[in-house]
């Protein structure tokens, strides 16, 4: 009998599915809307039923899926408790064995920066290494640290949050989450964006930047490239906020390799230089050697991490 | 049978030993010097020569003893690996492996700060805490975390090495690993009298401190307890530094309680009453009521750790 698992990464605006074989090859993979209606309340049954649905259409009987990871935008303790779903709007909960009553399959839940993070090491740049952590820099900025091939979700379910990782202790203006001087206000898509128009107000420089009427983090990253002193300025301020971040994070679980995703990652090198550079004169010596690479699975980095949940404890047993 | 276990905690000076019962009890103690001729090259030998003759002494076989956890002051690798042990003089060796060779008992090895925080997880403060940090305030700063109640070593062995945690990108003066800015000048017993100089030589502000020919950690806590203004602000400065550092780390790993401990975690309350005040406003909102403790195990932390490393594994077997 063949076995396979699916791997549900659950959005604000989309829920990603994948269908994957133990060997972790993905079969198919879909996307379906989140329902956000009465807070959200619909989402993982909606999640549940897409799940059956498909199992039937493929002629999948509960014996062959060896269970269903799912990533959620909150955090999940290890024993799948959920605390807060705040993007949903959903209150305590235990995921694993609501969605297992759902559906009868074994499920396992975790945060989705964190499974995306396990997505990268298993099948993506972080392959080889047992002990890396992720940094995606989208809207926001999110993270997963793997110690040993695993997550390290925390007591609460918080580990790996970056994004809120105190890096500037004179700042004035409030992040998303109420305090002041997180990483996210600096290096994600949102936060260069914010830095390139303090710098333009500060001093154009006579750089290109001035002259766009929609400044992106993107256009940012290209006018570098092209030499342009004030977008350079731009990007090694972000960089140097994610240097000193990474080197506190390298001292604390000393990781093998850093790998960087989300929309702003397609900067590429560029990003990963201005990281390195400002991330060693802030470590000890023993950790300076470590790799920086640009995540490579994309938006499927989730999903792939959503089946390790469930491949990790099974896969041995994957053929009887 | 009953069976046993050792705790050796090989420090720069003395090497202490612990004899173990399978449910952690301590039986005996003892403490012998590190021999640190020929680049410390017989510190090992020592060691084992001191446990097969304890063993002997006390009529304990090779199947009663279920192994002998070390700590040394150095990075060392999930699978015993150690890459140098500066202190000693040492380079590169397989401590698990050399030193089974010269007992015949099973040997797990790990950093001496990573094993005081296993002790203090499993018998002292951090009791009934899966996931805890340790941090040690002494002559440097040392760390150690612990996730689902094992040592978060790293790929090279220095995980939890919070002491050269970056949380002064402005400073000027060298930490004694190279960088500048690390948490051990602020908050070790010498950052602390570092602080307290740099304080009086700015403004004194008719402190008793100024009286003092001997500066230590310690009267700085003293004064600071009888309302001494300068010492308030020298203490709350060092207590900046900790609560920014243990707000990053927490970013990182999500702990349930922080235990300090080390010599200057003896001046108690208003140690953790001070990081935690700068501690809250530096971490998301879900990591703001962890608890902050002085640890209780003093210099016995290491060797209770050194036995966990042994029995984390084996004491289901204790009686057979």
């Amino acid at each position: 009998m063949k076995r396979y698992c699916y791997g549900v990464d659950i959005g604000g605006t989309g829920i990603k599915v994948g269908l994957f074989d133990v060997e972790g090859n993905m079969l198919d993979k879909w996307v379906i809307a989140t329902r956000k209606t009465d807070n959200g309340k619909d989402v993982l049954k909606d999640a549940a039923d897409f799940l059956l649905e498909k199992s039937k259409e493929k002629g999948l009987t509960k014996e062959e899926i060896l269970g269903v990871g799912v990533g959620i935008p909150g955090p999940v303790k290890d024993n799948g408790d959920v605390l807060e779903l705040a993007n949903l709007g959903l209150g305590y909960f235990n995921l694993e064995e609501e969605m297992s009553a759902m559906t009868g399959y074994k499920v396992k839940a975790a945060n989705d920066a964190n499974v995306a993070a396990l997505g990268e090491q298993w099948k993506g740049k972080g392959k080889g290494y047992e002990n890396m952590v992720l940094v995606t820099l989208g809207t926001g900025v999110g993270g997963g640290v793997i110690h040993n091939g695993k997550i390290v979700a925390g007591s609460g379910g918080a580990g790996g949050e970056i994004g809120h990782f105190p890096v500037n202790f004179n700042e004035e203006e409030s992040c998303g989450c109420g305090k002041r001087g997180c990483l996210e206000q600096y290096a994600s898509a949102t936060g260069i964006v914010r830095l390139a128009k303090q710098a333009l107000k500060r001093d154009s420089k006579g750089s290109l930047l001035s002259q766009e009427e929609d400044i992106t983090s993107k256009l940012v990253f290209d006018y570098a490239k092209k030499g342009d002193e004030l977008a350079l300025e731009i990007v090694d301020e972000a960089c140097r906020y994610l240097g000193i971040a990474l080197a506190g994070v390298a001292q604390v679980v000393d990781p093998e390799a850093f790998v960087i995703g989300g929309g702003v990652s397609k900067a590429g090198d560029i990003l990963t230089s201005h990281i390195s550079k400002h991330y060693k004169p802030n470590v000890m010596k023993a950790l300076r050697d470590r790799e920086f690479l640009i995540a490579s699975l994309g938006n499927d980095a989730g999903i792939y991490g959503c089946a390790r949940l469930i491949l990790t404890s099974n896969h041995q047993i994957s053929e009887s």
